[in-house]
């Protein structure tokens, strides 16, 4: 296989997917952002206060995958028919962030999703830098995609 | 500590700046792509036949890092004296992206610089994709932050 | 009858509109803004000398139309068929703007008519705000709406 | 008095700021946005059960105030230093928006202040709009203005 | 015939494309850079040695082409179908840019060629002006144009 | 001189202007874009009837200017004082269109100039494109410039 988005001398283009079939296509995408006990203790008690932090993550992350036709340069534009962003604390400070994107389209959303993952992971991290500077990102890749040529995958099972 | 961009009632706001001194400032933060050994050889090739592959991903990384204030919600406008995205290609079919911004202003260039590795990251990530569905970004936190009230940090010293 | 953007937690999403069918669909919404009567005056004079007053807000509103996925955060992206905003010159100085937009498509353009109208309305209101600081806008609201399952609705008549 | 955004022949420009002082002004403006019952109710639900609708509102709100130059031609991008957008349930099905923007500029922040509370209405509306059809946005105007060389300025006050 | 984009009485509208059928339509515009000869090295000498001069104004132009609907007021959002940004070194210190793109939609891609083209043009001019003040960007056309009513057109035979 | 937007290795990167002196900047840009006599008659038509078209092609050119940082990778964001569009008629069948932009700050204001005559001269071609296949645009080049270390530049003098 080659890279598509590159042409026989390496220049970048934009694919022409003149001749892709429209399919219904989902792809969700995770990461994790770890923090500080006291970072995350703040975010928590914003929860439970009825605080808008995850609610903000959780907007960017939906308007970022509405723009990821402009943020990554190659990607095609296309017509979302759903995105959402969803919020798990997990056990070590850290909060698992997946994104699930969804169309019917020529091409597939992995890229809508891991952005939104990507935009609502920094979201959190801007708003709890003042109280924690070593935060890190991590762990952002696919978790699960259908629809389109290469068909059904799942990072969970082996190819 | 408080979560600086939140108010009593714990609502999102944009935190005042207006007291605050303009001070040079300075962000340097990083983050790792990994991927199959297949997909490094094909950005390696790319790069030794002078492709655009690294060239469009450090464009669309600076291109993010001016876009900040609009794809992080309570992120302030602010006027960068200079952006940079660097490559380097690590042991491990891995790429180690490293982004620096710049500007004398008074906030600091964190999310800045995050952001541009960021999608520096998932433009990648987008070329490869044909070739990988299981690349993975991570590591993504800040190394170096200097000026401003809080002073210099390095994430290699601890504090 | 649910929010129907928002979960069953109260949490945003973008609605899932996958099985929703692509129908023609119309909007019509409707707002007035009131300044004082040298105001008034102003744009008046400008449009009769063949000004660009009216232009720039027409044009501001049809852009803001195009805009509507990135400024409601949970509007989906969506390719209008066209978009027209007009204005009409009312006793009491005052400009009623009306905004028509159209699609073939799976959800309604209200936003986008509403979003062409609010635009309109403050673009005026800048240009005249030197002149007068008391001005208002109101009464925007929608005034026709044909397509989809709801079905045809009118201001004007009792349901 | 002129409108100072056209030229003697009456076409647009954006008016030339170079000779004007940088002095810190804040912008306060308000608006109603009035539903029915049952689309009230259901927005007093979700904010008891901690939902994101009003958060939803508040970010889009902000996001709107940085973008203000694009969204009105003649409007100067400035540097805010803070926006915050604040609700308020009144007692005839209504929510009052109140937003307030600050910088230390060369020009004032009253469209940026007017954008949030538009947009944050705009934003109600469309999470209500399969509830009601017959919601209305309206009183959008200035409340107070500090800053500048026209002064103070208070709705409330007569001048 | 007449201007489509302007109504009866000459107010701008964007074009009813209800009835429009979508078929595949393509667009291939040209312009040329003209600079001085020791500009013209300094590119030269850039690609030879896997600089991103080149690769700069290629990703300009893909991106400027998926913005066309939000920098030229009156087009239609579109589905892009594929973009292409081609350099070639002509013989007077000149480079020609050719932009094509394609779309399988109700309106042609003329203006998403241009636009492309354009803003490659200017990303280069950017990059050389510190030593060229005396470069020219001219000679942009549309080439070639097939799809939609209006049928082929070719910029080199005469009708 | 060098190629100021590159590093030594070729690379793109914002330059540093961190050293750099804010002062007074202006820039002056002229383009023609030239058309078939009928076009050219339809032009002059909605003109004399107080019609949208140079008023849609002047907005979009200051927009434009606005938005230069995000159209042209590696310019800067800065605040401009002041920006504004005319067009002239010229004999040829051809409309000059010239931009000037203005700024206090660190960085000259030649490509926010460029970019609005390019716009503007687009948007005239999108509205004349139905009734002309073959008009051109060319002749966009830096008229004058003054303040920066570089001092002032006149097209019409040589150096």
């Amino acid at each position: 296989m080659e890279l598509t988005h590159l042409d026989k001398e390496g220049k970048a283009k934009m694919v022409d997917i003149t001749q892709k079939a429209s399919t219904e296509r989902i792809a969700v995408a995770t990461g994790i952002i770890t923090m500080a006990p006291e970072a995350m203790q703040k975010i928590k008690e914003n929860s439970l206060n009825k605080g808008d932090a995850l609610a903000v993550a959780r907007i960017a992350g939906i308007l970022a995958a509405k723009q990821t036709d402009q943020l990554i340069p190659l990607c095609h534009s296309l017509p979302l028919s759903s995105v959402s962003v969803d919020f798990e604390v997990l056990e070590n400070n850290a909060i698992k962030i997946t994104a699930t994107a969804k169309t019917f389209y020529q091409t597939g959303v992995e890229m809508e999703a891991l952005t939104a993952v990507s935009l609502a992971a920094l979201t959190i991290y801007d708003m709890v830098k003042a109280v924690d500077k070593r935060m890190s990102i991590g762990e952002i890749h696919l978790v699960h995609k259908k629809g389109g040529k290469s068909g059904t995958f799942d990072w969970d099972k082996s190819e």
